[in-house]
């Protein structure tokens, strides 16, 4: 089987750097950019502006050979499995993120919230489903 | 830069084919085992029976140089691109399912709901946040 990934893109981004770039998608981050390579620019056809997309990126600066961490890197919260967190740090380090589409460019999109470094490689864009709980879920 | 994925488990399901298994998620479907393979076991420590979980699988029977598609299936529906679609069919076959955790075994995990076929190999298991909508978003 074949489990080979290809980049469809990356990001461009003023953070250059894992300390530059916060923990978690916030508010106040500047909108960045998506280069989407032109090979599958077709692939973006019909997405509209405003709508709301999961991102999936590469962490490729992740360890993955890590299976515990401290969540957040809080060394007083006891060691989870990396399964329990969204530790970039995992087997497989795909960066789930939900993002609004504000522009789409002729080469990519412009999207808000994106908490990624530059040159960050990414895999795919997918419409974003909301999911509502049921009685019986619990939120991590 | 290596992307290669690793697969951590594999779905133990009812469903054998394509034709066998719904589109989406359905409340009907029977829970399903994803077995963890031994060397990730203990990336599931701390996860909580009731806990609303993202799993990532691997689309193994995905046609990846498919860049636009009729949504569902449905040709009376104009083609559009992947990305504005939740198709399998895409250049990283990358499933994204929202289920609950029902049971933690020795072996892996019991989730519902899971539209996947017996064998489909998962890549990864993170904690499920919810995303509210800003005024501004639209769903797809």
């Amino acid at each position: 089987m074949d489990f080979k990934l290809v980049p469809i893109g990356e990001v461009c981004s003023p953070f250059k750097s894992c300390s530059d770039v916060p923990r978690q998608a916030e508010d106040w981050l500047p909108p960045v950019k998506i280069k989407i390579y032109e090979e599958y620019l077709r692939g973006l056809h019909r997405l509209k502006t405003g709508q709301v997309l999961y991102i999936l990126s590469w962490l490729h600066l992740a360890d993955r050979k890590m299976l515990e961490v401290h969540p957040r890197g809080d060394r007083s919260v006891p060691l989870h499995g990396v399964f329990a967190t969204r530790s970039p740090h995992r087997p497989n380090p795909i960066g789930l993120h939900v993002v609004t589409l504000k522009e789409l460019k002729e080469d990519g999109i412009i999207v808000h919230p994106l908490e990624a470094i530059d040159k960050t490689p990414i895999l795919d864009i997918k419409p974003y489903k909301l999911h509502w709980p049921r009685g019986d879920e619990k939120r991590a």
